[in-house]
């Protein structure tokens, strides 16, 4: 599953002042003590959640590249071009930061059958009963 | 900041076996090594994407009795009760989990100016410049 792939030549701006971060037109992403970052990936044209996963620099890098998702699979410890080898790539249409710039979110077009491996179109298919209930919080289909 | 709020007396379900967790109908929430599980809050009614936080059990339990979202916040390193001191509180009309029960969804009605510190209705009110430029990669407000 490792892909090498030329990386973009582009630099990240550095994270100094709260105002150049919140307010600056740089590109200053904020990656965790294991250098990773959330990312949500939703549907480009409705809007619906499809899953969440992590990127590290090197597949940040990639997707602004390729404008395809490529994330860091925390399981596998490696690079994860999400639909390479099931076709189900997802095509970045537009990738928003928020004001700390610790948080992406990818507006992508989904391809091939589904996002999620369990062959749904989204990872989110079960909602959380809400309520201080007795005995095991439930699940339900979303 | 900090808060006592009766824990909701509901238990979570074992996190055995993968198609439980998977297909089942118990929340088997799995917490990360610093017992924290990301939640991104989108707009109930628009779906847009408002803010991404993260809870510990605690303020997920708290978010679930009080159907107001709950996180912990990792820079004061307490409950962070969103709205307790602004009064932009988030009703959460639905809590979607994922396949591996480690990311979720809340879709919520924000309550005053807008999700964000910064006065804007959401925090991701910018757009990262997709491509493999040179120099700094860029952002253009959303």
């Amino acid at each position: 599953m490792s892909e090498s792939v030329e990386i973009a030549g582009g630099t990240f701006a550095s994270r100094e002042g709260k105002s150049a971060i919140e307010e600056g037109l740089g590109f200053a992403p904020k990656f965790d003590a294991d250098g990773l970052m959330p990312a949500m990936a939703v549907d480009a044209d409705t809007g619906q959640p499809l899953m969440l996963a992590y990127m590290n620099e090197e597949s940040l890098r990639m997707t602004l590249a390729l404008r395809q998702a490529v994330y860091w699979s925390r399981s596998r410890k490696e690079i994860w071009h999400k639909g390479r080898t099931s076709g189900e790539f997802q095509d970045v249409i537009e990738m928003l930061v928020d004001c700390d710039q610790d948080a992406l979110v990818l507006r992508v077009k989904q391809r091939g059958g589904g996002c999620c491996h369990t062959k749904r179109a989204t990872c989110f298919y079960r909602r959380v009963a809400l309520g201080a209930g007795e005995g095991v919080v439930r699940l339900e289909g979303a």
